[in-house]
Parts: structure tokens; C-alpha cells; sequence
């Protein structure tokens, strides 16, 4: 724990969770003790950057164009980009990173990392591509919040190249931040795994909602519909990026869940009381197992 | 207010809901003041009887073969039944009920009510259709408690033969224990709208939970799939019930559904990018218009 208290955070993005990163390292790690670490960020939002310096979220800040700068500072940073800039800028600014530092994004899908992988690959810089499964639906560094993280999952895929040590660091950062549950995993099990846990789920919520006959449905609403729905009130250009970059895993998805759609339609459609029963008692018992399950981190 | 506290209320059938009703007249009807009403609960399982007079719930019960004994003391009577129960019961014990009480019935599906509206109707008393739109996914009496109703909406459907001094009686009832949205209608609408944001969202939970490849893939949730399907701990005999019983509007909303899914679907799978923005923008739209949407009771 000292050491993650001695240690240079950049955080590169300041919006919803580049902003929950930050929050939650000054909350949890650099807050009280012996701390001589730092938090910087960079994003194109500089309203974003001096929030957060006000709010002594950040110990400092960088402008986009001053980002190489901080990032020969720090020794561990989250790239928080949208996910189609975040090989780009990985790529680009390959030979700003501090010698030994550790780097990881937080993209939904991870084709394309592992596609360019070698691109990004460095002998500088240890790069551990992640995914902290936690978010809000609304956007930005004003929406962002340390608490998003406490219990819950953090997948990461760790690459042959990573040091133990940097693997290690990671997970003891997370776990500090809040995160219980740490799956490490490679980048395809990742995408078809996150196809249907997230992407599925916002694609059911949107198309839900699309097919509500008028907005004034919710005065009949005893909480399912509301539950069901929260993720809807989506960002819409993230997520459009997410569904088409994922599209095969979750077009597989979209298709199996119809299936099991059509299977109970036409269970309720022919009056099978019993066999709509089997069904219904089936989900059940796999829902609660789902909710007791523990996570075990496997290699 | 102190005409509520004069009164003898009483539940049939205490259960989930009939156990919330009790303990949220309880709480916020009969717990202090200048107090004369009284809470009486007639139920198959003795257990939740007992416990509930322990708990200072009720003050007294009556085994189910008494009912009728209780009912002739109750000014107000909730039938807190299964569905297909419901009129049965109704009509069966009409001349038990107390001369001027209002009785009122909790199912999620009216059809079968007002099918039957000229067997249940009396110049006894008078029965107002209602459902309060909350619950839980856990079921009986030990899962019951009264803050279930707090700031949710409860649908009354009165009958033309209902005194309008009965139906204020019920609306100021109901905002006592917590109901902050009462929408009045009829039986046909209710039918409609429930079907949507209720039993169209059971479908779609406990399809999305069976689709699901293994009972571990919530260790990669961010907590999207856990709000989707936390309904899909479903009481399998009771929404078997209120599935075939509202087949029709049911099987519609379905189609719906599925054919906004599809629309959904096929934008990613022809990687329409401006297209797919556009369709989870207009869901975001809609989906905070809902949750702005202020309740108006209309007749």
C-alpha cells in the first residue's frame, strides 16, 4: 500500500471514468498517511481539468497538447479515451512514457488493442489492457464518482510480455479502489463475455424503450420497467462505437436471446401453464445461483 | 386521517403483498395518535399469522375457515389472493362482508374481474378494483415490508355503481401508506399498460437470464445484466398466472418488442453507424422524458 502512495498517476480522458479514476485514487490511496504520490490528468475539457483541480481531485493538470509532458511523469496511467482514439493516441505518444511506468486503458471492447498489439507493445512501458465493469448512465467528469467502483468486477487481460511485479501492482491498485472481484482473462473471452453481460443488456434496455407506445407508459410502472430501462438513458455515440466494434459477438447474442424470447412466446401463446412454469422456475434457480456465484481470479 | 385510524381493516391472504398492506397501515395508519381501528389478516399459512401478531401487525387473526366471521367486522378488506383465486373467493363470501365496507382486490390482470364485474357487485358494500404497482422479488409474508409502497403508483379502476366517497376514502388511504401516483382508469387500459411495463419486462428478464450461456458469466457484469434480471428471481406459479391471463395484450407487446429488437439489430449488423446514433438517441430521449413524466389522474 505505501508503495501505491508514492506513486505518479496521469490520467489521460477526464470524463465519467477517467473522473471516477482519479476521485477514487485521491479518496482511497492518496488522502492521508505518508503520501508522496501525485494525480495528474489531460483531457480536451478544460473545464473538466480545473474542476477537478479546485476540488483537489488532481494535483495538476496538462492540456491535450502538453500530455506528452505528464506522461514522461507518471508511472502508472488510464488511458480513458473513447475506444476508437485509444490505439491512436497508445500508438502515438508510444515514446512519451516514463521508462517502467505501467499503462492501461479501459476500452468495452478489445478487438482492436489485441489486433494492434504489437504496435503498442514497448520495452519502456508495460501496457495491461483492462476494463473496470462500472459506470453510470450519465456522461462526463461532472457525473464521474469514486463510490462507481466499490464491489465491483475489474477483468483483466494481462499479456505474455507483462511483468508479474506490474500485474500485481495492478490488481493491489484496484482492489484499493474499491473493485472485489478481478477476472483476469484474454481479450476474445473478454469480448464475448462483455457482448452479453453489457452490450446485450443496453441494446435490450434501448429497443424496450423504442417500443413503448408513448412516454406517459411510466404511470403505470411498478419498478421493472424503470430497472429495466435506466441503462437506456444512453450515451449514444460511445455505445453506437461499442455495439459495431463487438457486432459479431453481439449479433450471436441478440440471436440467442431472441431464441429464448420466441421459446417463451409461444409457451404463453399455446396456454403450456406447466411448461411455462419449468421455464419460469428454471430462470429462477440460474438467476439466484448467478447472484451467489463467486468470482474466482483464474489465468 | 381520523377517519382512517377509526376504521378495521382487513387482509385476506397474507403473503408478499397482503403482508406489506398490513405493515404499512401499521406504520403509518394505526401507530399513534387517537387510535380505534384495528388490523385483522385471514391466510391458509398459520406461521405468517403468528408471525404477524407477534410483530404487532395485526391484532388478531382468523384461520381461514373463520373468514367469513372477520369479514363481517372489516370496513375495509384488501383480497390479497393468487389471480385465478380472487373472484372465486369474491363471490363466494359476498354476504359476509360488513354493510357499507369497501373491499378491493390486488391482481395484476382485470380481465377475468370484469368479466365477472355482475357476480362480485353488491348493494352490501362496495368493491373497488385497485393495484398497487410494487412488490419484490422475494415472496411471502417473512419478505413483506411496508416501504415497498413508498413513492410508487397505484392504478384504481372504480366501477359506476362506487360511491365517490368510497373511492376518496381509497385515495386518501393509499396516500397515507406511502402511494404517491394514483392513476385512475379502467380495466381494459390497465390490462394494456400492465402488460407493457410489467409483464412484457418478466418475459424479457427471464428470457435474457435462460440465454445466458453459464451461471458465471456475471463475473464480467458492471451491474447492467443484475438490474435487467434481478425480476427474473421470479414466483414462477403466480407469473405463469398473469401471463396466460393477459395472453392477448401480452403476446402483442411481445411482437412489439421484438420487432424494435430486430430494427435495433439489423442497423449493427449493416454497421449503420449514423443510423444506430440516431435510434439510441431518440431512446435516450424518450427514456428521460419517462422518468420526468409527471403522474396526472385523469378519469
Amino acid at each position: 500500500m505505501q508503495q501505491l502512495r508514492n506513486l505518479t498517476y496521469g490520467i489521460v480522458g477526464l470524463g465519467l471514468m477517467g473522473g471516477s479514476i482519479a476521485k477514487s485514487i485521491r479518496e482511497n490511496i492518496l488522502s492521508s498517511g505518508d503520501v508522496a504520490g501525485k494525480i495528474y490528468a489531460s483531457t480536451r475539457n478544460k473545464a473538466a481539468l480545473e474542476a477537478a483541480k479546485n476540488e483537489h481531485v488532481l494535483d495538476d493538470y496538462y492540456t491535450l497538447d502538453r500530455v506528452d509532458e505528464m506522461l514522461s511523469l507518471c508511472d502508472f496511467v488510464f488511458v480513458c479515451f473513447y475506444p476508437h482514439m485509444t490505439v491512436d493516441f497508445l500508438t502515438e505518444h508510444k515514446n512519451s512514457f516514463k521508462k517502467g511506468s505501467v499503462v492501461t486503458d479501459i476500452n468495452g471492447v478489445k478487438a482492436e488493442i489485441f489486433d494492434r498489439i504489437k504496435e503498442i507493445e514497448s520495452d519502456n512501458f508495460d501496457f495491461i489492457p483492462g476494463h473496470p465493469m462500472a459506470g453510470g448512465e450519465k456522461e462526463g467528469y461532472a457525473s464521474s464518482n469514486a463510490a462507481f467502483f466499490k464491489n465491483h468486477n475489474y477483468i483483466l487481460m494481462p499479456l505474455e510480455s507483462n511483468k508479474a511485479s506490474n500485474v500485481e501492482l495492478f490488481k493491489l491498485l484496484i482492489t484499493e479502489m474499491g473493485f472485489t472481484q478481478i477476472v483476469e482473462t484474454d481479450g476474445r473471452v473478454h469480448d464475448h463475455k462483455i457482448a452479453f453481460t453489457s452490450q446485450l443488456c443496453h441494446v435490450i434496455a434501448s429497443a424496450l424503450v423504442n417500443s413503448a407506445e408513448d412516454a406517459k407508459v411510466t404511470q403505470f410502472g411498478g419498478g421493472s420497467f424503470e430497472d429495466l430501462t435506466r441503462i437506456a438513458m444512453i450515451n449514444a455515440p460511445l455505445w453506437t462505437e461499442l455495439f459495431l466494434a463487438n457486432k459479431k459477438e453481439l449479433i450471436a447474442h441478440i440471436e440467442k436471446f431472441e431464441k429464448s424470447l420466441e421459446c417463451l412466446k409461444n409457451l404463453i401463446q399455446n396456454d403450456k401453464a406447466e411448461e411455462t412454469k419449468e421455464y419460469l422456475e428454471n430462470v429462477r434457480v440460474k438467476r439466484i445461483e448467478m447472484s451467489r456465484n463467486d468470482v474466482k481470479v483464474e489465468k
